[in-house]
């Protein structure tokens, strides 16, 4: 295995702060005290009305992969302290190096639609190893449902066309490319260029050729001759080196020679100019050298928001290469997602009791218990339409017609109807530190948040003022949660007083 | 070796179009006509100043570990045309299994301070190898520099306060986190959370504890006791958990305590609220209860414009905790970094002759020719001041006195003093292949990038409108340029007069 970085496990990809706290819980005999960490972010990403979670599979195997080796134990064996001594002493690596996890982990299925505040996985186990897990899940599935997210609203944007990951180069390192192309299939993308990416996850990878090989011979004509001679089943010009309508010519010139071998022009690239006006006039071009199958493919900096204004001026685009603005977010380059204690119990035998973090912005306040999600939905000849979900803790699953209330705004609420059918989101996914599923192929996760997507109302889907879809706390819960603030709030009163 | 996604090489850390050029070249015979490639930026990031280059050495690894293994060859062989037959025939896998690099590299040093249009590589060799390099060289050295930026105008807003780079949670994915502390390490962050870049970078790492530890006891208090208890070398306590000042008073008195077994309060972190009012609150707290040296932390979505904004408003912060902000680049999460064909040749017995690629935008068209990069400065009782750059043509070298013209304004012109010293930053990396030198510490490019940074006027420093540091073209090498520009806008009209 030749790597840039990873010359071992990937398992001290963690916070310093979270083997402190491991220490500390070790040496003061809480290593297993019982803790329910939910992961789960506070606001939908890019403004808009939906996620669509990812990175869930990737953690799993992290969490499969976990495992401190002898080159860990040596590297924290030489942290130091503010006195100069070791901040660990041997025997807690001892510990560390024979730890195997005991976790229960339950998570959304990969590609699930999902919002905010509902939680995405819930961790559940031994304080010191929950604590453990709480980095790498964060950046895993932060970001992954982050990009699928984006790749969503871009593949809604482009509509029936196809839309092509193009990032590699500008994507946030080599896992940044990687786990990105992973994302931006599952959220719909048909394809990369990314050949990695190809080969770890099995998507289908596509390309052709740059702007270099056209200055590398001394025409255009000659550069796109070349290279139908030699890559006949693959022939898309990229037409803009020196004048986009020029190459546009010159590619319908090759691409009847290329029919009488056979094989046939698949289309153009544009990767710069008005691409709205010159899709127009390279399609009259392609038409008219009677090649109206040829597609167009379009490149430069474009998001959901200019696709769906080249789509608005009629720009005759075919297929969509996004690059940038999908691998990095772009307008927010990372989910704010957390991983929150929300409750703990001295042993297993015991009854969970909930703990809640107290906040002056109300966003900010953790919803306290060990809880679930569910989907309400009606269906009808076979055509789904999602209704509701209701956030609510585990042994007190709604009833039918029951109330749920927006965790924001304590006004806003809603009676599920009885009639309604339901799904649960969170399914179990690893028991006792064992993982239950190996990975499913990654179509699956694609078709499941396009299958999702579809089931939702549009207004969810729009990119300005999107409609808030009903993902509310059920009632007790909300309840539940107002009586803890309540009380937290008036012990810290009384307490000031006090001083 | 255990890892999420790599079992193999990264050698197909490449677009797909990379490869089908490859092969055009090969099957063409064209595999071995020389290339000069150009790694450049068009624009300074963040609206700036300046820039850090960084990434250098890690692409140099990559280029040092290049070579396609079984696996990535059987992979190559799946893929198909539209005809559904093989992409490439199995003689050219043949070729790539075998493949050795012949490329020379030259590079700035990591953490050398660079400008718009300057190369930070170049690489020259048969093009099939050079084009093999461009996706990875371009990942890595992008992301790494705007990293490295930002964080030098982090650290430049912190004065001579520490930043700690706390981002692994929000970062784009596992390599996004790792090669983001680097990069924020060579800009001059004092520390990073991340263990596994401790461990893989020699970074120092600190880190002390979350909110979940102070939830998981009865009180505040008992949570601050145990902590001091079992790691008394390492205290810095989060204070905002419930009440900031109140967490500030129970830091207080467990540091008294502390302190009664030979141990000392480190410092607080603030977490959230209005930073400003509540470090000036808690440092009176903190002053009046005799630890005038505890240090305050803060965190809460810093970054170069919110430390600004802080000081001065007076906060009473020592050390900065910066995350997300830092290591996505936030209001820039990709430099656009390109890898340009710049020269050509049939063979390493030939001339080079420079090539141009036109585009309606001047910032678009690059410089032709096979170029370095000379900066000037004076340097009086060991002060050095730096005060321009010139790109020049290779054989070409400025004479003392030379002008240099703005890339993007002919207009703006300098002459470079007579007087003055220079060096050059384009330094040879890799001949025939191999890379010439192992990693240096990456303490010292840290210290290349303060010292060069220090080297400069203030003017190029600053957040708002930055001085324009005079990075400009030999005027030799822009005369040449023009001509061309103008001699292949003449072929295009005279090729649109006829069609």
């Amino acid at each position: 295995m030749r790597n840039l970085y990873f010359d071992g496990s990937t398992t001290l990809l963690t916070d310093l702060y979270q083997l402190t706290m491991a220490y500390g819980y070790w040496k003061s005999g809480r290593a297993q005290t019982q803790a329910n960490f939910q992961l789960f972010f506070r606001k939908q990403p890019f403004d808009g009305g939906f996620s669509v979670v990812c990175g869930i599979e990737p953690a799993l195997e992290w969490i499969e992969n976990f495992g401190f080796d002898g080159s860990d134990l040596e590297y924290l064996g030489t942290l130091t302290g503010a006195d100069d001594k070791a901040l660990f002493e041997p025997k807690f690596l001892d510990y560390l190096g024979e730890l195997k996890l005991t976790v229960n982990v339950d998570a959304m299925r990969e590609g699930t639609v999902c919002f905010a505040q509902e939680p995405l996985m819930r961790v559940q186990g031994g304080v010191l190893e929950c604590q453990l897990l709480e980095t790498a899940l964060l950046n895993i599935v932060n970001f992954q449902t982050l990009i699928a997210t984006k790749s969503a609203r871009i593949c809604l944007a482009a509509g029936d066309d196809g839309v092509l990951e193009f990032g590699a180069r500008r994507a946030q390192g080599i896992d940044g490319a990687l786990s990105a192309s992973r994302a931006a299939f599952v959220g719909g993308c048909a394809a990369t260029s990314n050949v990695l990416a190809g080969k770890c996850f099995g998507i289908p990878t596509r390309g052709t050729h740059a702007h270099s090989w056209v200055m590398l011979f001394d025409s255009e004509l000659e550069a796109f001759e070349t290279y139908a001679a030699n890559l006949p089943n693959n022939v898309v010009f990229l037409v803009d080196t020196y004048d986009t309508l020029e190459g546009t010519r010159h590619a319908v010139t090759v691409g009847k020679k290329l029919r009488q071998h056979g094989h046939d022009l698949l289309g153009i690239r544009l990767d710069s100019g008005d691409l709205a006006y010159l899709s127009i006039e390279a399609r009259k071009i392609l038409d008219e050298g009677g090649f109206p199958d040829a597609k167009i493919y379009a490149s430069n900096d474009l998001d959901e928001q200019t696709i769906a204004s080249l789509k608005n001026q009629g720009a005759r685009i075919g297929v969509w290469g996004v690059g940038t603005r999908l691998v990095t977010g772009n307008d927010q380059p990372a989910l704010g997602g957390v991983y929150k204690l929300t409750a703990m119990r001295d042993s297993a035998d015991e009854a969970w009791q909930p703990r809640i973090k107290l906040s002056e912005q109300t966003i900010k306040i953790s919803n306290p218990g060990v809880l679930g999600v569910r989907r309400y939905y009606s269906e009808e000849d076979g055509v789904r339409q999602n209704m509701a979900d209701a956030i609510y803790e585990e042994g007190q699953a709604p009833a039918l017609g029951a109330v749920i209330v927006d965790p924001l705004d304590a006004i806003r609420r809603r009676r599920v109807s009885a009639k309604l059918q339901h799904e649960e989101l969170l399914l179990p996914a690893v028991r006792d530190g064992v993982r239950l599923e190996a990975n499913a192929p990654l179509a699956e996760a694609q078709e499941r948040a396009r299958k999702g997507l579809a089931a939702f109302d549009a207004g969810i889907k729009r990119f300005s003022n999107p409609h808030r879809y009903p993902a509310g706390l059920e009632v007790r819960l909300h309840e539940k949660k107002m009586a803890m603030v309540e009380s937290a709030r008036r012990q810290l009163m009384d307490a000031e007083e006090i001083l």
